[in-house]
């Protein structure tokens, strides 16, 4: 029986807000394993605000895709055949496996993961990259102090509900910005933040002025744009803004939106600083130990918003941009 | 004899560039200091890019300076009266006298400054306030390493001129950015920049590709705009970018403009941290001693640009914002 592969390739230099004719969706028979390979069947494709940029073709912290290539994607999956001998039939690995339904790969990236305890999905959110992120990006860029307050954009995103929820944990104010009152009443009510500013409904630089009434001191930010610069006006003495994304611009088709008022950063003596997740792979195993403990504690919880359907992608993707989704966005393959 | 006062006050918030009307020039007659106070005359008054931002009506490190009030600006002088314990007629002093030629004062803030050494304008310069913000703002802030490139921009400014020495002290690589042949010839043949970068002539963007092939380690920014964009377009990775001022921006009648490839921090994991000399007070005596013996040795140049009376404050101010000085600008008085 040969099996099928489905895939999503990328047609064109996409302009603006992503539309259908930028992808090829195509197929072809799946190769055998060679030696040292391994075949993997996707179950789960992650679906991330960075895919926008890994499409722009600048210099940034990977290549662009190119051209007719395979869209780049994290995914999670089962090993279906494996000439590996890290890996055997019916392990459940993550990696860079790509928009398409099998992946064959050498094993490089890829990690084995236990789904004993924690189910499939989670390992594309809470202990997957958007996990690392919050975990890495608030504890070792920004180092919040108990009693400090965080501010995080994209608040109930994959990313933003971790770190309000992080900070919580590490004993800080956690303050979210997000989109509409559903997400605003979800990480207040079920997530623990202190308070939720509803940017489609706020003015979120006043709002930010009433719910942090001393500043802010750590912003971590997933969106750009003028929610930086009201976060900017609102800095605390010693503030740090972590930059993790900047989803409001990803689709412009000039230009980003540079923050107008960034010389707060001179008169509130702040720090803006740049992160970026793989730095940290050598310490993922132990983010991901004391993440699952915060999980099983119930300290800590996820959402993840899946869409059946690989042949989805191009309008599930949208989601992101559009602030559709409610929690990690990802597609169920299969 | 009744000493009169000439003094400079702001008569209007300015937009834009600053013109004469925005000012009022008036005189009084001189008081006598009371218990505690004592009279200063100016004999060098300070011009500095930052006067410009204490003129905006916004929220700062320092409130801004009043309609009716007296410009604020550092000088230094002699003592020609006091009633106050610490300081003797004829002591030379340095402090936030403000822009006229009298200043009666209860000596908080005054320092005294030791004339027989170093002549009486270097403490407004290399060992004044541009001074300790270039010592601290690449020493403290930056904390570059030997081997590694810093590039300042208004290289041939009181500021840039320091941080580009004192990289060089630092064994780093210097690489300057100032307008205009002359000011790039004076940063490289006499003050030892490894490199000179004319804004005026060439594209910055590609001769900071050019002069660092390995990106930059240190960008300190002194101007803001599209040459804060080129550096954040050359950043090696682990990039720190002090933020110390905007000239090229303080005149916008609009908001600043915004980098708008700031996400180039993410993807070098940069920083971008603002700095304000002020919060090191504490340490200026051991920077002023350790400048000062640089100076001595040879290794530390300075260069004044003095311009001659105080009734020509609204325009030698402009020379700034024209970059028309070379050198620390300033006013001699009386």
């Amino acid at each position: 029986m040969t099996l099928i592969n489905h895939k999503f390739l990328l047609a064109a230099r996409p302009m603006g807000m992503l539309k259908r004719t930028d992808w090829t969706f195509t197929q072809e028979p799946v190769a055998e394993p060679n030696e040292g390979e391994l075949l993997v069947q996707l179950l789960y494709i992650s679906l991330d605000p960075a895919m926008r940029m890994w499409l722009n073709d600048v210099r940034s912290y990977t290549p662009p895709v190119g051209i007719g290539e395979l869209m780049r994607a994290l995914g999670v999956g089962v090993v279906k055949a494996s000439l590996n001998p890290r890996f055997e039939i019916g392990d459940h690995v993550s990696g860079l496996f790509g928009v398409q339904e099998y992946a064959l790969t050498d094993g490089r990236g890829v990690t084995k993961v236990d789904t004993r305890a924690v189910p499939l999905p989670k390992y594309l959110s809470a202990l997957g990259m958007p996990g690392m992120t919050a975990y890495f990006g608030l504890l070792d860029t920004a180092q919040p102090n108990p009693a400090e307050t965080v501010v995080v954009s994209a608040a109930a995103g994959a990313v933003g509900a971790l770190v309000g929820q992080i900070a919580k944990i590490t004993n800080c104010r956690a303050v979210g910005i997000a989109g509409g009152a559903e997400k605003c009443r979800y990480i207040v009510h079920e997530l623990g933040f202190d308070a939720a500013i509803d940017y489609k409904s706020e003015d979120v630089k006043q709002s930010l002025q009433k719910h942090c009434p001393r500043g802010i001191d750590v912003y971590f930010d997933n969106v750009g744009g003028t929610i930086l610069e009201a976060a900017l006006s609102n800095l605390a003495r010693g503030a740090r803004i972590v930059i993790c994304g900047a989803i409001s611009q990803y689709n412009n088709s000039g230009p980003m939106a540079g923050p107008r008022n960034y010389m707060s950063l001179l008169s509130n003596r702040a720090t803006m600083k740049g992160m970026l997740v793989f730095d940290y792979v050598d310490r993922y195993p132990q983010a991901r130990a004391e993440m699952a403990g915060w999980m099983a504690e119930g300290k800590l919880k996820s959402r993840e918003d899946i869409v059946d359907g690989l042949e989805t992608f191009p309008e599930t993707l949208l989601k992101l941009f559009k602030g559709e989704n409610l929690g990690k966005l990802m597609l169920k393959v299969g």
